[in-house]
């Protein structure tokens, strides 16, 4: 299939101007980002490489971190990590806290932020230097060493981090954090502020495309029951609460972040990812969605 | 791919004796089912069929109708459909009452009794004969002139229906209902009590995995593009509080029923549907649930 | 105490201009009222009547029937009644069907329409017939055979009642109604669409203040345990939402409607009802609120 | 009145032994409390003391202090506290975060915990050293400059304390926490582990039976409107989810802590402290309820 064809296609018919959303604005930082930015970047299960725009420039990942930090978790505690987050998606947000109550302090699943909360409490404790680790992960799956954090990202999610704070007292009252509360929101906001770029984020999501392999190296990271189980929460959770529509737009497993970055995974063919800031009101990318859709119908191959 | 010999397996590894679940109690009539009962049918896109044990006696499909009224809405409304019903998964079924009132009586999908209810609607205003037409539906596509009503069943829902009636007053009260309420229910009732075989269902369901069309005639069903919007829907939203763990586990698009029976479709491959009345807590079939992810994974083919 | 003074003093000082809010608009029939009107009436333990404005025009009494229909099934069932509603504070309505499901069935208090709902299915569970034996029982407690029901009312009622039609439904299938949903919800209609004057109705609610006996005739209507009973719920629960405020601004025990009357009592000392069909945003009469507030500073004998 | 007999016949009439109720212990200080222990005291407008049993011994008043705590916001923000905190009954305890969200960080009332914090706040934000004042505050009233914190309940408090600072933060999202989270919740967990005995209670709630004045210099510390606002509240809202139960048994506006202390008064009448650290299942002291319901029995001047 010539991707590069298809990725060319979709730049001619779409741009920033198309959309209407608006950039990321609840911290300083993100807002900051220009509107105009609009890249992609397919990596293919035969190692090659296809792009347009802006695809190799840095952006915030923000929830995609998501991913990377259940993985990370899933190596150490491989299904028994289910006692603590639960796998099913979690409706309105706004029932969430309540959720909580009657669900003893169990999450609905690890993409929603209580859950990637008892995800970071669950590295926190388990790892000598969690955010080294997450780095050395990060930089391994996707062949770069300079892949870091972004400091003033960072300090800008504490400065207002009121309610990831409020959430992991919450879950500690309900028995379901064992850390202490600073370090795992000090984790928690750096993990958010990771810069990526969609050719990093191709290729660090490619080990879901690969039964849990780096393609390049052939080094297993993931069991394929891993794989299976992030790929179908990706499937069911990854896009806040727009994950049904999603599934039919574009019908891949896939995770979005509010800086405007979405990657996603068609098992053994490809990874994808796409950046555009401006987001629709579910919180996703307007034009990364819009992307996507066009890809999969363009290759043909949705899993529907 | 060598299905019977999968089915076989299958049959030869597991039994109602390996369950522990409880037939569904809530209506008399779907008590008296007997839990010994344990039959599975595929069929392929070649026009082949593979079976075993119960798979030709009828039971009660229940919720498995939803996705046949689903149907007729579309064909009725098309994408205008989703004004009236979302497409994103409810979480905490606890939540849906006060989940209708902040969405302003907008069910959060099809599948969910508020939302089947909301499709009762639209059928029962637009269809002369709504229950008739409902049977040369299912009729039409799987191909079996003599599927029909349980009456008994029927009786037994609208005797113990009160939380549907509810449901259907307070979405009148919200807007979002515009026919009458009586028949309303009686039509839902009636699509509930459905007796179909797992033969029946993997026939019915085969448009679904064959792009809209009826395998053996040809006939155009459904636009591609409602197949789609169904099989995501089926993914995300088709096991109530257990939509991500049938992700994981088995992988397709797929529907349940109190019944106990499952339908699922790979698209362009098969529809397969599995019976046992013994239920998991989250109330979909236990063994069927089994039977399904232990034949994705014989089959090698499920989509993560 | 010079209370004719008082009330002439109160009627000078306000009027239907001083108040933005808007009349009843959910039913045709209330939305027809005329905004001018204002009416109030005291009755004082020793036989004295003082009034002003429109205190003998007749108008929909609504919610305040509540209190009514609460007394004659306490006559029936005493404190066994509460096994089937609660006696506490419901806090913001948006709950109130969440809270109906945790509290399995039973209603908050018997003041919100839950529990209005539940006396009701009680008095057509035990009553040969409901809807006279309450006109019977308000004509004695008024010493007025003529009160009688407004019929256009309770058909407007019944065309827009989806919601308490909804909630009757929910709470049978919760265990908590016994009777059928019909004629449960007509006597409801019915209850709320009986037409008082403001001397009626403080001439009613002097049982409340005079220990449970009629003040005219002695006769004992309900024990004095009863009346302690109901008067508390009036000054916890008798104002939708607004419980605390009328507390604090008028300090009585007491019952609103949406028909824009208030009636409250002074135990040993007096009843007072007052109507102006103009509501605030809580759904209680503005310048009823307004007239007793200030009724209670001139008189000084506010309970704190 | 003979208020020492009827003191003296409650005494003989009931002890620890007739109730089945636990200890607090989700602390282990109040854990430790002896159940044995039962104290009265009623302090009379004509400056008399009457009492029985354990009157005179300290303990843990906790959220008795919110009445200290409000009437000192009120000091400084009369009216305008509303802005921060609203007035009304918060209904079941389970919907306090969701309904924390939909108004906007506006608790329901300053007697739950969410307003209390609210308080707090305040008193943080407007004061130089918020625990030395509240110490002047209630020494001050009460007329004992020994009164203090208990150190080790302070530090017990903080040590469990993670829902109450999980409070705090979601406030802080919502836009209704102005100063720093540490010094808020600091400042409320002593201020709940101020010790006092009955006496000291009844002697100190006296402004609120006074019109705000103190009873022996005559000092006024608020104006009588705020004490019939403080007055209302505590009608309405001062003993969690049995504010209807504990208005039809007393029918006194009082405040009850989890260390098993009620304080309640009677305008211009007497104020009342009872002591039984035996709990019910809503939280109040079961011995202290049936104190205070015999109390108002025997003197027979309940408000309703």
């Amino acid at each position: 299939m010539d991707y590069q064809k298809i990725l060319d296609t979709i730049f001619d018919e779409m741009s920033y101007r198309d959309v209407n959303g608006k950039v990321a604005s609840y911290i300083p930082e993100l807002a900051k980002v220009d509107r105009k930015k609009f890249g992609m970047h397919v990596y293919c299960g035969d190692e090659k490489h296809f792009c347009f725009g802006d695809s190799e420039e840095l952006f915030s990942i923000q929830s995609i971190s998501k991913v990377f930090t259940l993985s990370m978790a899933m190596r150490l505690m491989g299904e028994s990590l289910w006692d603590r987050v639960s796998v099913e998606p979690s409706g309105d947000p706004f029932n969430s806290l309540t959720q909580l109550e009657y669900e003893h302090g169990i999450p609905r699943n690890p993409f929603i932020n209580a859950g990637a909360l008892v995800i970071s409490d669950i590295l926190v404790d388990q790892l000598e230097d969690p955010k080294q680790e997450l780095l050395d992960f990060v930089r391994k799956i996707t062949g770069n060493p300079d892949i870091d954090y972004d400091e003033k990202v960072a300090q800008s999610e504490k400065a207002n981090g009121y309610r990831n704070i409020a959430l992991v007292n919450y879950i500690k009252a309900l028995g379901n954090i064992k850390s202490d509360v600073d370090p795992i929101v000090d984790f928690y906001f750096y993990q958010c502020s990771l810069k990526m770029s969609c050719k990093e984020l191709a290729q660090a999501f490619m080990i879901f495309a690969n039964k849990g392999r780096i393609l390049s190296t052939g080094e297993k990271i993931l069991k394929p029951k891993s794989v299976k189980r992030i790929n179908a929460l990706m499937q069911t959770c990854g896009f806040y609460d727009e994950a049904g529509e999603f599934s039919f737009q574009v019908g891949l497993p896939g995770k979005s972040g509010v800086g405007g970055g979405i990657v996603a995974i068609h098992p053994d063919n490809y990874s994808v990812a796409v950046w555009s800031p401006i987001l629709n009101e579910k919180g996703n990318s307007e034009l990364g969605m819009k992307a996507l859709e066009r890809f999969t119908t363009l290759t043909g191959v949705s899993v529907f």
